[in-house]
């Protein structure tokens, strides 16, 4: 059976997440829907990252067994006529070796966070940002995301739910700008690393928004960070804001992909 | 009573409109029944731009009577929460005198209309982008719309309902840019002038859509508009990719806000 990996994009809004579950809607059990709708029978795909309810994605990666060779353009073409409505779109697909795993073949995901900075709430980025009231002290929060980069013991911020068989993990960067977006100032904060653990992107980030409202000094994430202790990390943020933007391979197999 | 010019944000998805109308959801009803919130009594705003079903508006400006005298900042922030869940916000209040007028004091209108160019429809850019799965040739597109610059009779460019008593209208500005947006190549289009016709910018925007997609020739644009025939017009294209992001007045109402 060709396999063909999916470059994917979505609105997490409506979904309980990437992760097929019975009786809610998910974006795995959308795409397997339309999979089904191309060979009839039943579609267990893998993605790279395991999105959260509410969390989006511009460049998740999937990948799909089928029967027959497919065209991977046409295969593209057809998966989003069927995800029609669902806000999820093949936005390229990829003929890969029979062994290649869009989960275990992934050295590096990169995700992007978008903190909106003013008074009002938001309206057209509604559900894309998470809005805080008040400014954030930039180097504050670099200085505070210093600590978090390299290999350590992320306990305090991985999720008690989390599966992983280990905490340690290696941050290769945590960035953090200012941006002047369209509904005002926003710190966009960039995080990219072989892989994560659970809920640890909204631990790093509810933590660093308390560094940058000054109710955190930075070097309190250090401390934090040592302690191993979930009930030291600051707040979960919420999901709207993140967004699975890229995932490396050692050979990107959409390199070819026009 | 003191008068407060209000910038407004919105969501244009939700609603028939700026206008209101009678039973269907409106900006200005959204506004106005917060403002009954604040002063119990019947309110009517006006505004700069009627903007239609699904146009958004990042600078759209209205203006509001008071009978007390309302802290500017306040008055904002008592509006943001009673607009709660509406997509509007408003970003800012200014008191402003007696005789300025949102709509009759403003001295130019500014829109931004979003074109995304890919195969994949839009999930997290849906409705706020007009999403055509072709190629548009940025050249075509600038050299067509050049020939609308200026004073000129719109007649052609002008929906058949349009109340304005006269089609003669100035362009001052209309700018094309290819940009990398966060789902694929855009172009951004942006149009200035001191007011416009009721859907004179998605009539431009539909034809010079045609041109990019090399339908039209770039001078079948000025052949159009010379025409003076609302049958010459190209489509008229969809609303989500507009917004109303600015109005000039004399003297900025919103210059002291911080």
């Amino acid at each position: 059976m060709p396999r063909y990996a999916l470059l994917v994009e979505y609105d997490g809004r409506p979904f309980s997440g990437w992760q097929r579950q019975a009786d809610r809607p998910s974006v795995q059990g959308a795409i397997e829907d339309a999979l089904a709708q191309l060979e009839k029978r039943a579609h267990t795909i893998a993605a790279a990252g395991r999105t959260d309810a509410g969390v989006h994605a511009r460049g998740q990666v999937a990948h799909c067994d089928m029967e027959r060779g497919w065209d991977p353009f046409r295969l593209s073409e057809a998966l989003n006529y069927h995800l029609k409505p669902a806000p999820v779109a093949i936005r390229a697909a990829a003929l890969v070796a029979d062994d290649w795993h869009a989960r275990f073949s992934a050295v590096e995901r990169r995700y992007a966070f978008r903190l909106l900075t003013r008074r009002a709430p938001a309206t057209l980025e509604a559900g894309q940002v998470w809005r805080v009231n008040h400014a954030l002290d930039l180097d504050a929060v670099r200085e505070g995301a210093s600590h978090l980069i390299g290999t350590h013991d992320f306990t305090t911020f991985r999720s008690t739910i989390c599966q992983a068989k280990s905490p340690v993990k290696t941050m290769d960067e945590i960035s953090v700008d200012r941006v002047e977006g369209p509904a005002g100032p926003e710190l966009r904060l960039f995080l990219r690393a072989r892989s994560f653990l659970h809920n640890q992107v909204r631990s790093i980030v509810g933590t660093l928004e308390r560094v940058g409202a000054g109710a955190w000094a930075p070097e309190d994430v250090a401390a934090a960070l040592a302690a191993r202790d979930r009930a030291a990390c600051g707040p979960v943020c919420p999901p709207g804001g993140l967004a699975l933007v890229g995932v490396g391979y050692d050979d990107d197999p959409f390199a070819a992909v026009p």
